[in-house]
């Protein structure tokens, strides 16, 4: 079906700019852009629908490239009992921590994992998001990683939204490895990943470089392997320390390296060389209250793309809303409006190896764009959380959250 | 009518506590609660009609209890600006900062300020706001300052809210006063205050204690005005440095001193004295990126009732979720969730004189309450942003946010 949507202006976000339409027209031929400029120019067309869109502004639907949204429980008892002033060895000592998300997760039922990620999800999805990923790692054996994953895929027959499922079976060390690290490795390597990704559940393949997690020759080992299966990588890195992750996950062509508070401007250079992503996860920064900030001004003087994600996860960012990350963005890393959205538009969707066809409105693109009734793209990161008035289009077709 | 609300726990907040009633019914008269306790303990009573509520969990309406909701234009452009590196002073020399919402404000006219009042109110009660407060202050003359309190009073007739007013004409000096502080006191108190409340428009007097608003003893003429007047009042206070203005407010029983970052433990002496609420506003102290912290400790030590309010306005705090000041409360101030849920909902209704009536489930008081999908209270503050399931029932009667 031909559908044309006009009435509105256009921060199309291609080229990673506003790059502003004003009196924009979209014309749609399937769930595709067909043509998009100024409606002045719009060339003759037979149209089955037109839409008034009131005018509103239109960007592209928004992407969250990096999230843990499928879990078992939460950890909002553990939130209160800190804030009480129990201390982190005695909730350590009562098996808290993504210990209990993992045992939690192992237990439930994938039908009781899918129901919880449906309502997270739906939050996300009210904020205008029609893309997003969602990574394992909270299963750590082959079974559960792989019912973490199955929920991940059902999820994207449940609600109207595009799904990216990234296995991080190396996010953290299982309680039966305990002392063990390299022979978890090993099991990911040999078995979890040639497993599931026969079976087409995985689209990516994540670590954790970090000292809590795993060493940078043990995740060179699942980034081989993720090679080897001809599956993309992408990596935790530099959150809380430098150990040049990114760099190395440069040298694998990673979509992306994420967290990044402490990487280096070699870091910068290798991953501008090779056209890693640097995804900034703004929410787990103000969880956790961080204070060293991602070296904004080497990102962008080497002109590495910069994406921005919620990072929803029970213990570092229970973050139910990507345009809230667009506010912390601009005021904890000082991005400017436009470089936020482009974080959660385009540079999202390289992140995801899918800025090919999403990301910005242009022809040839999926139709996915939402229209804010707002006077000027810089709200979106200005306001501080609620609700902002909108419709959200996906494939060419209006979508009602319910 | 009499209602009957079952299948739910209830935090009823009685004494400023969780006071967690398990599998608890309420019984509501007209819009008031008639009976709330455990179901097992319910007396029998004819009901008209029966809900079930899913076994969610119950707490009063959230109160926000310091907003400057009413507004012209808003201030994205200079968020932008400043994010893209123009300074203060070139902003200031375009006329932006408070001066800019000053002049929308006294251009725009009462339905147009009416209209972007409900927009922004109706995100704020997408959350579960059932009471808010909302101040004048960016009119500075007497038919602006009468124009943002009669869109105040309208406001609480266009949406399912109760809605408090307060004139905040002490709120900063017009341009036509410049440099005569003074002689705006003295209009403000000679000729505002009596006017506007004289018209049924004032419920509460504020002002801004600061060295780049006004001084102790400017503010204490505002007070002695508001006394003669029969007007309770507030005060903003110790946001950027220690004037005492919290101790002057306590001194004037003041409803509430707010902010409060700089006060001092005398300042919570007098406060706890005094019974003035500390109204806490995290949304501001993010958005300036603060580093020093609101002195829990003492408010603590000497039992200042604490609240928490998303200080909504388009300058320091463009806040449109007051369940992310919860959040925020907690991740930035370290209240635990309890105190945070008391600070949305007794110590809320207690900054506005209303604590009687509002902001606690128990017999006798307005039967204004949210049933939330969730699994703990702690959940309100554990996630970061977005939308929690929940059914808002205002004065008996089920709302529907359109
Ligand atoms: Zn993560
Ligand atoms: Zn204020």
């Amino acid at each position: 079906m031909k559908q044309l949507w006009q009435n509105c202006h256009a921060a199309t976000m291609a080229g990673g700019k506003y790059s502003i339409i004003e009196d924009a027209a979209i014309l749609t031929d399937g769930a595709k852009i067909a043509w998009i400029g100024p409606r002045a120019e719009m060339p003759l067309h037979e149209v089955q629908r037109s839409h008034d869109l009131g005018g509103a502004w239109v960007t592209p639907g928004l992407i969250d490239c990096h999230t843990h949204l499928v879990f078992g429980g939460d950890r909002s008892g553990e939130f209160e009992q800190r804030l009480e002033g129990v201390s982190y060895a005695e909730i350590a000592a009562q098996g808290g921590g993504i210990a209990s998300t993992v045992r939690a997760t192992r237990e439930a039922g994938e039908d009781e994992l899918l129901a919880s990620a449906v309502r997270r999800a739906r939050s996300l999805l009210a904020d205008g998001v029609t893309v997003l990923e969602v990574k394992s790692g909270y299963g750590l054996d082959l079974a559960s990683e792989r019912k973490m994953l199955r929920v991940t895929r059902r999820l994207g027959e449940a609600l109207p939204v595009t799904v990216r499922a990234t296995c991080l079976a190396a996010h953290a060390l299982p309680p039966e490895y305990a002392g063990r690290a390299d022979d978890y490795i090993e099991l990911v390597c040999r078995e979890i990943l040639p497993a599931l990704a026969s079976e087409g559940l995985i689209d990516a393949v994540d670590a954790f470089c970090e000292h809590l997690a795993f060493s940078p020759a043990q995740v060179e080992k699942v980034f081989q392997t993720a090679q080897r299966l001809g599956l993309p990588v992408k990596l935790h890195a530099e959150q809380l320390s430098s150990l040049h992750g990114s760099s190395l996950a440069a040298r694998y062509h990673a979509l992306s390296a994420d967290h990044l508070e402490f990487m280096t401007e070699e870091d910068a250079i290798a991953m501008a060389t090779a056209g890693t992503v640097a995804v900034l996860l703004p929410g787990a920064f103000f969880v956790l209250r961080e204070t060293q900030l991602p070296p904004m001004d080497a990102l962008r003087k080497h002109g590495v793309a910069i994406a921005v994600a919620s990072d929803l996860n029970p213990g570092t960012s229970p973050a139910l809303s990507l345009r809230l990350m667009l506010n912390m963005a601009c005021t904890a890393f000082r991005l400017t409006p436009e470089e936020a959205l482009a974080g959660v538009t385009l540079n999202a969707a390289k992140a995801l190896g899918m800025g090919d066809s999403y990301g910005s409105l242009e022809a040839g693109k999926v139709a996915d764009f939402v229209a804010w009734d707002i006077q000027r793209p810089a709200e979106l990161a200005y306001w501080l959380g609620g609700d902002l008035p909108k419709r959200i289009i996906r494939h060419a077709e209006e979508v009602t959250c319910g």
